[in-house]
């Protein structure tokens, strides 16, 4: 049993070694690779995980597997060995049922569909991408079938990124957080603008670079194991014990950009620091899901960097950054323009109290495409009509609506929840912090960040991918997920800023 | 038969995915990689290269090849796939003549080795280093073994950069070679040193980085499928087609450094940019050999980059970038500055006109040590009384003596006089460039390098490693490697800067 478990941590760490090599492949195309060297990059990558994805569902990685879980029966449960066979059974049971020719299907449909839609979306043409659209969905309907018997075939695409998560949950959460949310926006929308002029200046990049450094080395992150660069769209990679690296974008004429976005993929940095590494190369060395994911980027974002005691901390020394800028203007004023509710199409764009009804809508196309209910050809008024339904306005054309996002030229279905499924996680977790850690604002506003991430590490952080979202947040927060604080945090927030 | 090629082909993709995707793994930890991620990145590069030796000495490869070998006796023997099937088979039968046990043992014994090194080297205590060279010594005796029956065991060792030379030719090169190049440099002591204090003053990283750039884009360094970056040690990497990348380094005290580095890297990185598409992602799809190689980056260096005729395009432009350095100093004085001879200690400091007899004393050590002629412990007194021969000093201590390459703590013997031929090559490429580009010098001093460029395209690098070294050089030159060309090439240059 020893040897089988040896054998297997051995098959993984090499698993998980082609794939953060692919990792470092991705960063490197996005960050510094030549623009020649994208067709054979693309098939370097290709290769990587073909020979990933062959060691990981190979036969001897399944009777190794076969043995080991009924060995593990006998295990403390909360082990790490215990959790990494069961982690890794449910992943090698998912990988196996996808045959390969319909992972080599999916890469010729997507790769298609991804140059359709950016001609499509430049051109604001949907009846271009269309075609594509459907053969991605019809691909994704047959992908879901093959993990039936279950409630809903949407379960398969969220179990994807939210382990153990069902369709039925994530509506009941959201149909809770819907109206409210709906309702706090029209509040808002009644109430006087916020002027945010000053933050569409010229803001130099070196300048703004180096405040977002000094801000992501005051919240804890390691530069020792870890760098920033600069790419078009931002990430987090995580490349193997020692090596969480951020990107991030600088617009010189809005400041938003830069140093919420730094904030956002240095909670997604801190959150990988902070896995042990005991558990490195194996498939635990991971966040628990992405919406677990999305909490620790969107509570350094937004819980905590835009916030006032972080501001009462920060913004003098903006200030003496950007004298011209900001000299004259108060910390209150530069505080209410950073919190600025204002209904925007792209949902990238969107504030805080919009954001999740941009995944709300976007959740129920989804389900309603796989389940016949809405045709892709119908997309677009459907698109316009739920928009304005939500949000109070429609969009000019498709480009600024049903064709604005990616993911689906990707086949990335069932990843959109996962962002306010985190926002709503995030809420949650502040909640007991602040209970835990009463002086917690005091500290912020002296930018003093160790308690709260020695808090998140040692409750969160530190389990990596041993338990599935719905667990960890029951175990840290003793409720499963749930909107009702994401919901008190906005109301309290927003009332006083909009006086409501 | 196009099955089984159209397989092999396949295979031969996937290895050298994995090879190409390593050597990112390598240049990002050289180039920006955080310190905490070395242990990390070391396993991912042994992974990566384990998994490709697998698939390259697989049952499946080698019965491929087989059936190939015998196939393509029929074919044009100088068509790619008849090259395809020679190269790859020669070094698959190599390949899977070494024991896996002993590459593991290699691994263990180099990385002890190579940090004994750095310590011994540091504190010039050889002793200390002693031990594991008798290791490597003892590993690398047993390696050469396993491909007798062959004329010298350090055949063996040759023929993994050199495919198809042996020692007694190199030997013979060598042989006509030393004696002129020992009694130039005589002549050129009993001559008055050149100044050269003008190379040490402040040059600044950026100006420097900047002019070094001029240059090799002037090359014809294609920067749609290549960048330039900043590292310790300055190589060049082939990151698959599209994609060849040079680094180099910049000292603000000592302008050679960075300007001959960089042209160095970037020749052979032309080399590279100039393999056809058609042979990417093949055994074929890199250089001859390390010597054929070293021409290419010798001659851009050396060749070029040290001739009148460039200095006298580009030196007036480097007056304009450092004009409070080198404005008063006349153009020939900085040529002879950059073109001083003086023996040094150390290899990677040396001049053209001796750099060779370091190699030379380097060879004759590893033949000595190998056939056990001389032992591991007597090295540095044998050493310094062969560099004392040679050069006509004696090293003040083994830091600067026996302990100053890097190379035998990794087991790279047999590598050395890969940089010597090449010194070699370049000479005998350039009597015939000379000879079919009639006007090259007008044009070099134009600042024009497109015909050379084409012509070493067209003779040199389109070929990628189709030929061995010994056929290509005699396809362009008429001849085989000799010493002569580089023989008449220093005694004309340095016979009229030291007016001998």
């Amino acid at each position: 049993m020893d040897k089988d478990l040896a054998r297997l941590k051995e098959i993984l760490a090499e698993v998980d070694d082609l794939s953060r090599a692919s990792a470092l492949l991705e960063w490197d195309q996005q960050a510094y690779a030549p623009r020649g060297s994208a067709e054979a990059r693309g098939q370097q990558m290709g290769s990587l995980n073909k020979i990933g994805h062959e060691r990981f569902t190979s036969p001897e990685t399944g009777k190794l597997l076969e043995t080991l879980k009924k060995i593990a029966k006998d295990w403390d449960p909360d082990s790490d060995d215990a959790r990494l066979i069961q982690v890794t059974a449910k992943r090698h049971e998912r990988a196996v049922k996808v045959p390969s020719a319909m992972v080599v299907e999916k890469a010729e449909i997507t790769s298609l569909a991804a140059q359709a839609w950016q001609e499509a979306r430049a051109k604001s043409n949907f009846p271009h991408f269309q075609p594509h659209l459907e053969k991605v969905l019809e691909w994704t309907q047959r992908y879901a079938e093959l993990f039936a018997p279950q409630d809903h075939p949407y379960d398969a695409l969220l179990d994807e990124y939210e382990p153990g998560m069902k369709t039925a949950e994530v509506q009941a959460i959201f149909d809770n957080v819907r109206p409210k949310q709906v309702e706090l926006i029209k509040a808002i929308a009644a109430k006087p603008a916020i002027e945010e002029s000053m933050l569409h200046q010229h803001f130099p990049e070196k300048a703004q670079w180096d405040f977002g450094v000094e801000v992501v080395t005051a919240f804890g992150f390691d530069w020792e194991r870890g760098r920033q660069d600069k790419v078009t769209h931002p990430f987090m990679t995580n490349l193997g014990y020692g090596d969480q690296r951020i990107t991030t974008r600088v617009y010189e004429d809005f400041y938003n950009a830069h140093i919420f976005g730094t904030m956002h993929e240095a909670g997604h940095a801190l959150y990988e620091q902070g896995i042990p590494k005991k558990l490195a190369r194996m498939p635990l060395y991971n966040g628990a899901s992405l919406s677990v994911h999305e909490s620790q980027s969107r509570l350094w974002e937004n819980l905590v960097g835009r916030s006032k005691p972080f501001w009462s901390y920060f913004y003098p020394k903006l200030q003496k950054v950007f004298p011209e800028q900001l000299g004259k203007v108060k910390e209150e004023a530069f505080y209410k323009a950073i919190n600025r509710v204002a209904p925007s199409f792209i949902r990238v764009e969107a504030d805080e109290a919009t954001y999740n009804l941009h995944i709300l809508l976007r959740l129920g196309l989804e389900i309603d495409l796989l389940e016949g209910k809405v045709a892709v050809k119908e997309l677009p008024s459907v698109w316009n009509e739920r928009f304005n339904a939500y949000l109070g306005t429609t969009p000019p054309d498709d480009a600024k609506g049903v064709l604005q996002d990616v993911h689906w030229s990707y086949a990335l279905m069932g990843y959109f929840p996962t962002y306010a499924l985190g926002n709503l996680v995030s809420a949650q977790l502040w909640e007991v912090i602040r209970r835990e850690l009463p002086d917690l604002e005091q500290q912020i506003a002296k930018g003093e960040f160790g308690a709260l991430l020695a808090w998140l590490r040692e409750k969160l952080h530190r389990h990596g991918a041993k338990f599935e979202p719905q667990e960890i947040v029951q175990k840290i927060t003793g409720s499963k997920i749930d909107g009702a604080a994401y919901i008190r945090y906005l109301q309290k927030k927003f009332g006083e800023i909009y006086a409501l």
